[in-house]
């Protein structure tokens, strides 16, 4: 079949948006039509070639949500016209890594999702007979892409695609990273260095979770607003308290430091501070962000013999088909706030302006409807 | 009153075994008759200047038991005659440490015990009208001593002196590490990086908890039958395999890497290969050992980012007078073993031979038994 796509045929080029050819589901194996997918920092990371293990050609994206028109030989848990969300973390609940309880990173399909192809080595897409790859596994910068069956979870119908594909990445990783992963309890004072998007989200996640004080800390005194109508109740400004008075002004509004911290900012010095604003004794400091390539973090020992805890978080912490059909009912039902993040609603032809728009700090999520 | 004790009356110099004034016991203090000592690490790290808070002249030994001679006005949870083991981290529970239920590290008296003081601000000991420091709140190189009734722990009467002394340290940080900090559980895979007193105690403490494989790393192939005796299953020996390949060699020997690993050495480097060995997704690396002064650890985020967690532990993250009286039994009902751990009993005048057996590695704790 065909599918009009925006593929990355190299670094740093613009999208082109072209008809591919699309095999369809193999076994084990389902067709999705992608009705709307977000535009993530993690693409534009790895279109501007910064990941490392980026391939080329391909078709990114990853935050998508849709409907399931076609499914392969031995395809059990969804159906046709079931509603999705594809999963870059997927979850098969019989590798060691699900097996475990320990952790979300099923290993199932690792190895070939790496490599930008299917499970069984090859990729659905071509365009003029030349193969074009997967990208994590999800590729929903297409209108029709081929997922795995345990790559997708069947999330409520009603839910608007437009909204709730922000749940295959950003809601998930920050909701997901106070939930699952610290496992915040009420009560808790919470730290969240950077409030973009994801920020936002621990934010939410950490007054869903029941924190008394929730800190906002960014450089940028145009964030504090939206925060606060998310749930932060203190604004922490670098820039103003001055960059090594960050630990020390936090400790100080927190009778001692964090009981959990959030980085949300990918820089390593940030990181720093995030644990070392942590509580004596029990603190947990979260890595979310992406740090750049080579870069990496430091602290004295003695932070952590002295009992904060230093941790990282993907996805969330989220089982992606048990915990995303949750995270779209709390959507549903008024738990959290995805609409005021969906800053801009373009169609395909205009995916690169959601880049600039990202790259010029003008949006919080732009979210392509095809 | 009078005590024998040895002084620490400067960096770098060997101890001085002097008769001291004592104070008597205020209130909410004990008067403790010690009546063993164990010779620790800390204490020449201490003694050799290289601890920046280290304060002279003082009595130092932070690792005894013995009988409690006197009682202040107040004390009401030990009495004359009791056995006691001395705690450098005190249990008041009572201040926001204690009620938090998620940490040891008591911070009812830390203010004045790291500055040689009482609770009170002031010391029990002094020589010839000169004031003589406490160290770390213990201060058992001294026949006599004096601390606060929340620093001590009760324990069997019948257990000797001059074996439970030890867990007045050594024994409590490396077997409390996995019991209390890491919560080891049966079936899992362990690493440990250095086969010192602590390592031993954390092999023991492993083995106790139903580990399956204990790996014990070090390069000095002289400590593998004793840690093999107390319950090491395999050997790894950076020498042996390459210190570039440590990690990788661990990860294999656990099908993944390892879901708990400890650093008993105190070195940085270690501290990382124990991080990056653990296993993706739920490995835990406790950092017990005591780096040197303005020492980093250090590693690329993404060990976090896919699952593994850095911690550390202090005195084993042991309750100390709920937890060593537990110890004090697990030895007397030959859970574990201490005889074999104590490898060389001195009177006290000859305490400065165990600080220079230490040093040439022939010990692997040095009892003073007074």
């Amino acid at each position: 079949m065909k599918t009009r796509a925006a593929v990355a045929f190299a670094a740093n080029q613009p999208l082109e948006i072209v008809e591919l050819d699309l095999e369809g589901p193999k076994a084990g194996e389902v067709l999705v039509e992608i009705m709307a997918t977000g535009v993530c920092h993690t693409d534009a990371y790895t279109l501007e070639g910064k990941d490392s293990e980026g391939i080329f050609p391909s078709v990114l994206g990853h935050e998508g949500a849709g409907i399931v028109r076609e499914v392969g030989a031995g395809v059990t848990s969804v159906k046709v016209g079931d509603h999705v969300i594809p999963l870059y973390t997927p979850e098969c609940r019989q590798c060691k890594s699900c097996l475990s309880q320990k952790t979300n990173l099923c290993t199932h399909i690792r190895a070939t999702q790496g490599k930008g192809v299917m499970p069984d080595g090859t990729s659905r897409f071509s365009y003029k007979g030349q193969t074009i790859y997967h990208y994590m596994g999800c590729s929903t910068f297409s209108n029709f892409t081929v997922l795995p069956e345990i790559a997708v979870a069947k999330v409520d119908p009603a839910a608007p695609f437009d909204k709730i594909c922000y749940i295959g990445c950003g809601v998930t990783t920050g909701i997901g990273a106070v939930i699952w992963t610290a496992k915040v309890e009420p009560g808790a004072n919470v730290v969240v260095f950077g409030l973009g998007g994801i920020g936002l989200n621990v934010i939410q996640g950490a007054r869903m979770a029941g924190a008394d004080k929730i800190i906002g800390v960014d450089i940028n005194p145009g964030k504090e607003a939206m925060a606060r109508a998310f749930g932060m109740t203190h604004f922490v400004n670098p820039k103003v308290v001055g960059n090594d008075k960050v630990v020390e002004t936090l400790v100080a509004l927190t009778d001692g430091g964090a009981d959990y911290s959030f980085d949300c900012t990918g820089n390593t010095d940030v990181m720093r501070q995030a644990l070392e604003c942590c509580h004596r004794g029990w603190g947990e400091s979260i890595i979310i962000g992406v740090a750049e390539a080579g870069k990496e973090i430091s602290t004295r020992p003695f932070q952590l013999v002295t009992g904060r805890v230093w941790k990282g978080s993907a996805f969330g912490g989220a089982r992606g088909r048990t915990d995303v059909p949750k995270i779209v009912d709390w959507y549903m039902n008024k738990k959290i706030n995805i609409d005021d993040l969906i800053t801009h609603v373009l169609p395909l032809e205009k995916i690169n302006d959601a880049f600039d728009l990202m790259h010029e700090g003008k949006s919080i999520r732009t979210v392509i409807r095809f």
